[in-house]
């Protein structure tokens, strides 16, 4: 019974609706990221995230992660602090794929030969998230499709 | 005077078309990456090339490399063995910018900060080539925006 509840899901149709590669930067250089890709590819910021504790005299503060616009494409710059406990590594490029059954892409992607890393947990967002390595050494982090909210723009977590 | 045309390179504004992820495989692995993104990701093939020099007794020849949609991206699975001579490894996942000028992109990436890893060389398509690494520890390659041929499906290189 068990057996047929699996195989249930991995012949379940999964839907990908976005691609986006997460650029892994060292602690605290998020800002100085973004604002090398703006200068060189014009990329444009849509979205970001603050440290939560930042000190009240600091007259930046650090960016914890940030979304931009590259080329056409939407890449996620995120500080390798708030990856803890995973396998993220400064320097690496995990892509996320957003789709509308993380669950059933997880099981998917591990029938077909896949690792998981991580148990699906609650995404910042609220949404579920699933992350797995392929046969080939890359890897996928399954999420819900994002939810925008009215001050995404400035949001702090 | 040299010093002029630097200046003038770097001011130049320079247009990013396509954001291509480009995944390396180990060698001779690229039939197995792209049919293990049909089956999971739901992968659209849109391009591969051949080895050149494949047995005549071989069955299936060997990708060199493919191009894929995932999820509204265009991903290059390509052998490691055709990035002999670079710094490419196996797992890594470079991104690939299109742009209408290779040498002022590559000129601007080095005034911020990034390091050329490779002399502009002319690309598999005849368009130009360039590479740089980032102060963040990623590689981009800049290209020429790819011209379709019309055997372009099945073309051998």
């Amino acid at each position: 019974m068990a057996q047929e509840d699996v195989a249930t899901v991995v012949e379940k149709s999964v839907t990908f609706t976005a691609y986006k590669p997460q650029l892994i930067v060292e602690a605290q250089k998020v800002g100085d990221a973004v604002a090398f890709y703006k200068a060189v590819f014009g990329a444009e910021e849509t979205g970001h995230s603050l440290y939560p504790k930042r000190k009240a005299d600091q007259e930046l503060p650090h960016l914890v992660s940030a979304e931009l616009n590259i080329a056409g494409t939407t890449v996620l710059v995120s500080d390798v602090s708030v990856n803890s406990g995973s396998n993220a590594n400064k320097g690496s490029m995990p892509a996320i794929l957003e789709t509308d059954d993380v669950e059933a892409a997880v099981a998917k992607a591990v029938g077909a030969g896949a690792v998981k890393v991580e148990e699906e947990v609650e995404g910042e967002e609220g949404g579920v998230k699933g992350k797995v390595t392929d046969p080939f050494g890359f890897t996928w982090i399954f999420v819900s499709p994002a939810k925008k909210s009215e001050n995404d723009e400035n949001k702090e977590v």
